[in-house]
């Protein structure tokens, strides 16, 4: 059986996430349509994150298999015809040994978060960045948010249906800068806690804003404690940009 | 009475143009009910450029005339309120002297068309860029379109509803370029015919193409006929970023 490595993108806004839900429609579901669709098999879906409701994707990967041998391209064209109007589309296919797993194949995983940091509301990129009134310091952002790379207890930026058996992780990177009007956050690591980005990057906003110094974003962390967690930035802004392996 | 000078912004998708219309939304209409909302008045709205149906404005003018002084921040966040959930929003709001208008006080104007280059469709882009599968080479057509800079009769790339008196115009900056995946081109000009930039764009296409030599964009130019266009480009990747007064 030919297993199909894609890259996909999505606009996360109407979906309930990317897993499949009994209340909403999901990225999994408009996938699996569109296989369905094009070949007639019915499929299991594998993705290497299973994005939040709202949260939108330029570089998820997923894989699945096909009783069926297809060429790359026509799975790819077949499943972009089949996909529309969902706003989900198949970038990149690609024939993957049959040892590859879309999650657990996954070395790195790596997100940005856009933040529009300006009075006026969002119009152009309404849904698709968290606006922020106040201005930012994206310079201390980027200094204190450097105290969470690294090996640590991320109790503190770990939502609480998380089910991961560890809050212990590895922070990569995390990266801060300024383009005009928007503040860019970018984070890397071999995986992340549930709604681990959107706390973090909730907190190191408050360093932006000068509510925290980055003694108490470190404080926070150390914490290891829920409670000691600042705002939790909207879904409206992350983005998973690329999946290593 | 004060005159307001409005920077504002739009995503064109939803409007038949910025101009009202009889048989549709405009971005016009949707200002004057927004002003009629916060104050009771209305008002007549002129502005730098009359988009078309579909395209969009992140740096658009407007001005008009109230009976009734205002802080200029009430305008803006008071107008903001009442535009949701229409996809227009007011960026800045000054006073402006009596004798300053949006349209006939510019001294240039600038927009963006922006081309995403690859085979598969736009997703989190969508109606925001013109998808070009072919590849396109930037450089050259680069270099071809500073064939069009410069004091010319543009009748090849006017559309044939253009109600401008003459077709000369001076074309004062034409810029491609590439960034990634998408292909930017810039135009700057005093003032621009009906559909000059998607015309000129649709035929700069062509070389980046292939199709046209930089000899054949300028005889299409210099051919003065608007048979010797090549492609329109479409609204949906068109942008009025700026206007200098």
């Amino acid at each position: 059986m030919p297993r199909y490595r894609l890259t996909i993108e999505y606009d996360g806004g109407p979906f309930c996430g990317f897993q499949m839900q009994a209340n909403g429609p999901s990225v999994q579901a408009a996938l699996v349509r569109a296989v369905e669709g094009f070949c007639g098999e019915k499929v299991v879906i594998h993705a290497a994150g299973r994005t939040d409701t709202g949260v939108h994707a330029t570089g998820q990967v997923v894989h699945f298999d096909l009783e069926k041998s297809w060429p790359e391209r026509t799975v790819r064209d077949a499943m972009n015809f089949h996909l529309r109007p969902d706003p989900v589309g198949v970038i990149e296919v690609r024939l993957a040994d049959e040892d590859f797993h879309a999650r657990f194949s996954a070395k790195g995983r790596r997100y940005l978060y856009r933040i529009l940091n300006r009075w006026t509301p969002a119009v152009l990129e309404r849904g698709r960045v968290w606006v922020v009134r106040k201005p930012l310091d994206a310079e201390a952002m980027h200094e204190a948010a450097q105290a969470l790379v690294g090996l640590h207890d991320f109790t503190t930026f770990r939502d609480a249906a998380c089910q991961s058996k560890s809050p212990i992780k590895t922070l990569d990177v995390v990266c801060v800068r300024r383009e005009g009007e928007e503040v860019r956050l970018v984070f890397e690591a071999r995986s992340f806690l549930h709604r681990q980005v959107r706390s973090m990057t909730g907190s190191i906003v408050e360093v932006g804003q000068g509510r925290w110094s980055a003694e108490e974003l470190k404080a926070a962390l150390e914490a290891k404690s829920r409670q000691a967690c600042g705002q939790v930035a909207p879904a409206d802004g992350l983005y998973l940009t690329g999946v290593e392996y």
